[in-house]
């Protein structure tokens, strides 16, 4: 096995200056994800390995001794939660994986209420902070202050792993993750992923989830991606840029309705209008880019439907009963995904593999 | 054994509009409470069997064997302890409780700040986070919200219980449940509850407390009940009526002193005035129904002095070492009463019964 | 062995009255801390046996073996972390240690939300919280407060340990601790920490830091103190008093360059401006105050450097990566004698050496 890049011999620079997915390969332990600091640095062998891992560690919690089993694999080490940026649904997801798995939890808000106060520097805090635990678990406004932690930390003795629970606009890699787990759970029995036709619809201008997915899905070919949304909350040209390089197959439209009946996975979205500058996602018609009841019957019958939540009007209530509306499993595909991914970084994966086949 | 009712088979409309004590069969299962979401759903056997569950589990617990067994109940299950209202101590007795039978809890607060903002429905939100999660114990300000996500995840597949940790003006079902508790404990060498004498003194027409256990105390025959407040905060007609209805005797006072002679249980409370509409309480005299250390001499030997805290200047301090108060004592049954519950809702009493027998 | 004297049995005004050395015997159970109130309370077989712990606890915990062996020793307790001050430092450190040792913790913070509100008192708050747990460590604006809670908490029936994690300007005792922890560790293979020379730098006017440690050197003889700071940010005379008094040889000076070879431990300290009573602190020339990679030349070999963070300017980050930088230790440190205390609090300190012994 070639040695892998080690982040401890790049200086700050030379790092920074990388692209996303060269940046992929530092983050990288024996094959496995050690960081987690973007979607574009997950290997296709690395994705499947995660869903499958996800889909064996919620089997085995089905009982009571399974799930202890579990509980039991990381219940030597302790994670903090770093969120200065609120968020109810992404901590709680992340808090519970942890609580799967063993790992003891603790949480951190509101720094600028302490130390910051007293004058010190955000990375000294975050050192200080992660003197106490296994893992950072953390989410923070700025792009790319994951990113810097983690190098900062691999310049010291205990550069413990770096999970991005969400930064700035750009990045929110275990949603990518747990996006493509939803896809994979409900293809898995019907060939999988590749050659997936999928929809994204509503505010695809901003808002990270598309554009990590739409940019993870050039690992699994044959698929076709439509756009479809207003044209001032379009997909942007580097994204379609991305999939032309890849050879993916894609097409930018208006008429959502006419798309419904093409795919295999309409990917619904909000209207992010936190990012407006003068409000002025008001004046752009979006009624043509919501999920009614009467749409069900345009779409496939093995079709799903997902979105990332929080959702506002853009999927009617009365849709929720469906078996194809996969949303709210795609919460829980989610936590699932993060326990995983907690077992991989800290090699206890096999045990995972033993105990599944001990079942069989 | 009758099938029970399910809830997943009304609909919002005729649930909503049943009465409070209509509603409870629908929150049982196997007999046991599954929601706890009204003080008026306990029946007499569920009040008996909890309160005897609450003392075998704080008795196994005396031994650090006994606490480890009752830790292990359910330490593979998750709780959220949902708290959109402020509430150090019925959070933390409720944080505590999920320690002791090794439910892993987590917190959700503050939620205004976070998904709210981005115009998710409050049911939306309770759902995402529940999906972590195997039990919710919720504190909302709005009455009937409790019951509402009840309704509503019985709605889905996931239907998990939900406890009403306080809700609006009206319901506080633990908070009744331990006052009972703390009556049956005081009285369970000496002919249990049946037939005592209790006083209600302060504010008897806001706060749930004394309207729910003056309900509750309808299902233990032969005592009266003495309301003692000044008239603008004495009880409602409402309980007056289902006092009557019940045939429990009742009388309304504003004569403190004479009527603690006669009584085997004093139950205090502060003037509410938090629900002040313009400050009125300012002008009431409520000089006449506080508890001092005179008071000691008027009390019979074997009654008791109860109050669900917090406390102002109802009580004088110099009241606390008598060993007929028992409102320090109070706030660890309530500990162990919910502790109680949760091993009931998750069908693990019989383990309880089982190992305490072992003790014998 | 002499029958050791109880708070229960002092009156407050009694207890108030004492100075902070007279109060530590009350704090002590079979010669070990019980309550960690102030840093003079401790005495040298005490600190010695700390150190002690803390170093066998850290090592047994290299092994995921012995990390659950030491987990399980206070498994079956809870405690109770009361935050009344914004400090994830100090919070984080307590909260690891607790879940190092077994200890279930449990947050109160922003009482001021919830019971205070309805007029109860701030004892009645912390007893009824203390209800629920087995151990308080409390951060407090209010100086005597934790001894208020330790002396009211001694005349109920469940006087549970009270740690104190700060409050006011005065004590810290748990940071004096690391600090000694630290020099210990530094020193251990050398000879120990008594006859070393140290200079104390920067804010030494404000801030219970230096002022604690200083006097705890006292039962370290042999050693030489330097205060070196501006002079209106020198050292109080009333510790220089008490070294007088202790016989322990000290120098004021504001000439740092030249004190830095002479000592075996530089602390350095961040200007507490917090403290400021009109921001006279910006007008204070501290510039010769602060340790750049220039000064590394200055220090002894075997010398160490030390801070009790959060720093500002006071070190230059690129004096991190040398080996004599400990301050980064130290926040480790913290850590695993805040565990040892918890452990010998609650007296499962013997197991923590028979385990030791088992691996030698």
């Amino acid at each position: 096995m070639a040695k892998e890049p080690e982040l401890r011999n790049l200086d700050w620079q030379t790092f920074q200056e990388m692209s996303t997915s060269e940046k992929g390969e530092y983050f990288t332990v024996n094959d496995k994800p050690h960081h987690v600091l973007n979607a574009q640095q997950f290997t296709r062998p690395q994705l499947d390995r995660l869903c499958e891992l996800a889909t064996k560690t919620r089997t085995i919690s089905k009982t009571r001794e399974g799930a202890l089993f579990i509980q039991d694999l990381l219940c030597e080490k302790r994670a903090m939660l770093y969120f200065s940026q609120p968020s109810s649904r992404t901590f709680l997801s992340f808090y519970a994986a942890c609580q799967i798995v063993g790992l003891k939890p603790a949480e951190v808000r509101d720094t600028s209420t302490s130390s910051e106060l007293k004058g010190e520097s955000p990375e000294d805090s975050v050192r200080t902070f992660s003197s106490y635990f296994d893992v950072i678990i953390m989410r923070h406004p700025k792009g790319g202050f994951a990113d810097r932690i983690a190098w900062m930390l691999s310049q010291t003795e205990r550069a413990i792993p770096v999970i991005n629970a969400g930064s700035g606009k750009d990045q929110h890699p275990t949603q990518a993750l747990l996006d493509i787990y939803t896809l994979h759970r409900s293809f898995d029995q019907a060939g999988g992923i590749e050659n997936r036709d999928i929809a994204f619809v509503g505010d695809l201008a901003r808002g990270r989830t598309v554009r990590s997915l739409a940019q993870l899905l050039t690992l699994y070919p044959g698929g076709k991606q439509y756009f479809v949304a207003p044209d001032s909350l379009q997909i942007g040209d580097d994204i379609l840029n991305i999939l032309d390089q890849a050879g993916v197959e894609h097409e930018v439209t208006g008429d959502f309705k006419s798309t419904i009946p093409k795919v295999d996975a309409v990917y619904m979205t909000r209207i992010q209008d936190e990012w407006d500058k003068a409000h002025e996602s008001k004046d752009i018609d979006t009624s043509g880019f919501k999920f009614t009841a009467a749409h069900l019957d345009l779409l496939r019958d093995d079709a799903i439907i997902m979105h990332p939540l929080p959702r506002r009007d853009e999927i009617a209530p009365d849709v929720d009963k469906d078996p194809r509306a996969m949303y709210w499993r795609q919460v829980r595909n989610g936590m699932w995904v993060r326990a995983a991914l907690l077992l991989s970084i800290f090699e206890r994966d096999r045990d995972i593999d033993a105990y599944f086949d001990s079942l069989q």
